[in-house]
């Protein structure tokens, strides 16, 4: 299982500095949506030039323009992009051709995505690489978590790879390692905690 | 009628370029979604420096973490933020609570909402500034255009403005006119146009 870190509330110097001491235990360092809001893919370049022996996850929750925004991502050095499984499945191929063009991957962000047993195929069905069952931060702060929507993802994905994300933390992380996703998504649970790289290599070691 | 200039594909450098000559013409100055991903909310505070008599928005496309997200683009300068109508209603009024402290608007963009009669009531009470309707480029390329959506919209909306986009350009502008929105989104009906600034005219000209 690889362990992806959610860089969303920092800024490219903060998070660059950050990634020092926390990169050892990282697989995939994500640029989350208001970090990219903030910095733009010159994160991403950034991220990419100093840690090419890690993957680089572009956040972008692309919702139109698929190729066009999966290009921007990939030109910058991005492995992954993610599309919202919300959106139309036009902008979800479009996404996914531009990946098989430049051999990147695709990441489906299944928020607020109500019919998972009727999307999940479809998704499938164009050739996304994997599909993320992601609790928002909005809804976290009114107590919902993630785990019921793995249960349900795992039940219905066939061929795509399974990610979740949504307030995990080394507490909670081994009632998700149970349900054996691909990719765990961290993000408070490590930038936040008392001892940042504690987290990581506890939540790290639990995933392995 | 406003007139909204949509920069989509563009760098910073020659979104200014164009602005030179377009400036005059436009009302809100939109930073698009891809021009965002390009730039970072850098271009949201460079054209705002450049043209404080002009509005900006910044096209966020918020999903999640609405207060957060909507106070980068406001702390940046700008005048509005986009958040998806698709997304939970809790992200949608982190948005509008986040509006209303820094004294600026949110902008709801309807692309892909398929429930105009039951989300439109929902999100009024909320207290957005504005509708879109939105047809995705995606979309356009299907042939699809936001005509008969902007029809529907003008049937639901009571209280909020009304904006609509997706492909308009200075032959079709008038069929737009007709349904009197309150805002008309143009990108590449002038930025693609043979002449962008004629094009603006004649546009701006339809809407007075």
């Amino acid at each position: 299982m690889k362990l992806q870190l959610a860089m969303d509330e920092l800024g490219l110097s903060e998070a660059l500095e950050a990634l020092k001491e926390l990169h050892p235990y990282v697989d995939i360092v994500e640029v989350g949506t208001p970090f990219l809001i903030d910095a733009g893919r010159e994160a991403v370049r950034q991220i990419k030039e100093s840690y090419p022996e890690l993957e680089v996850l572009c956040d972008a929750k692309i919702m139109d323009a698929g190729a066009y925004e999966a290009q921007l991502a990939y030109d910058a050095g991005a492995d992954y992009v993610t599309v919202l499984g919300i959106t139309d499945m036009l902008t979800v191929n479009g996404c996914v051709e531009q990946a098989q063009k430049q051999e990147r991957q695709v990441m489906v962000d299944l928020i607020c995505v109500q019919n998972v047993a009727e999307r999940v195929p479809m998704l499938e069905e164009l050739g996304v690489d994997v599909l993320a069952v992601h609790t928002g931060a909005d809804q976290q702060h009114a107590g919902r978590t993630p785990l019921e929507d793995l249960k349900e993802l795992t039940h219905y994905a066939k061929k795509a790879q399974v990610a979740v994300a949504g307030g995990i933390n080394s507490e909670t992380i081994d009632a998700y390692v149970a349900l054996k996703p691909d990719i765990v998504i961290v993000g408070s649970g490590i930038l936040n905690a008392e001892d940042p790289v504690e987290a990581a290599r506890v939540i790290k070691k639990a995933l392995s």
